[in-house]
């Protein structure tokens, strides 16, 4: 949890009233389901397979008692997810002792998408959640076979001026 | 501090011998050079400006105040700073559960370039550290206009799938 966030917050979007709030071990299973609702996770093995419950609860533990990661939901009026991401606080040196905040694991429902609510989470993180954060610098990597997501990170001001590089490690 | 992470550690490099260890406050000085002496990172504003050391002290009792970070200098036989890079821990859902490593802020001593010490740097990361963390993935974004870099690391085994993208925040 990034104690500094000002969580539970309100959404703006155009036609979908929705409201983000911190994920609770209770959402696993819809967020599992989330992240195998994308062709690229499916990929990676995000498949919302019943067995693979503990790892991402193990997982989502962790996440959620790191005082530099926060994971958020957003729900609609009924409560339902249907949004998700990641923000990791990372302190450093470099351009004059800037504090970044990262973005990882955006999803949206796929019942939602091109809602606007994807655009929503994102300027909620630049506009309310950097600042609170202290942050100075908004930074995510997108795969290179997410043309449309590389549009809709430009339309809202990130600059693509880094290649990303991933290498699994064997053995854990 | 990261606590998993073995250190001090000796580091194998053809010509030079080095050991990594946690940057101390009294590194500060050396540090701010060594972020200096890159083209690209003064472009961004690190020129170690003496005015500009209280930026980055405060950044760096951040950084090594930060249970998910870790700030690692390489020192030769004499205590000289040689290299530096930056290590975060961020535990996630996707990847079925995958905890990354990333790597920022890789910097060698422009006096000790070609010497395999960036590359001795980033193999301990991957042999040692990663597996030391619990993390199945070690990831970084590399500036566009470093092709050398992006060679460097294609040799050490990363895949450039991902586009970095950055966002700076003002007013903060």
């Amino acid at each position: 949890m990034i104690a500094a966030l000002p969580l539970p917050a309100p959404l703006s979007t155009e036609r979908v009233p929705v409201r983000l709030r911190r994920a609770e071990i209770g959402d696993l299973e819809s967020l599992s389901q989330l992240l195998a609702d994308d062709v690229i996770s499916a990929g990676r093995g995000d498949r919302a397979a019943e067995g693979d419950l503990v790892v991402y609860g193990s997982a989502m533990l962790d996440v959620i008692g790191d005082p530099g990661n926060e994971l958020i939901v957003a729900v609609d009026a009924s409560g339902v997810i249907v949004g998700t991401f990641q923000l990791t606080r990372i302190p450093g040196l470099s351009r004059r002792g800037s504090t970044r905040l990262q973005i990882e694991a955006v999803r949206v429902s796929s019942a939602f998408r091109s809602s606007g609510i994807g655009s929503a989470m994102m300027r909620w993180v630049i506009d309310v959640a950097a600042p609170a954060a202290g942050a100075s610098l908004v930074q995510l990597t997108s795969d290179s076979a997410r043309p449309e997501a590389h549009r809709f990170y430009e339309r809202l001001g990130f600059t693509a001026s880094h290649l990303g590089f991933k290498l699994p490690v064997l053995g854990v």
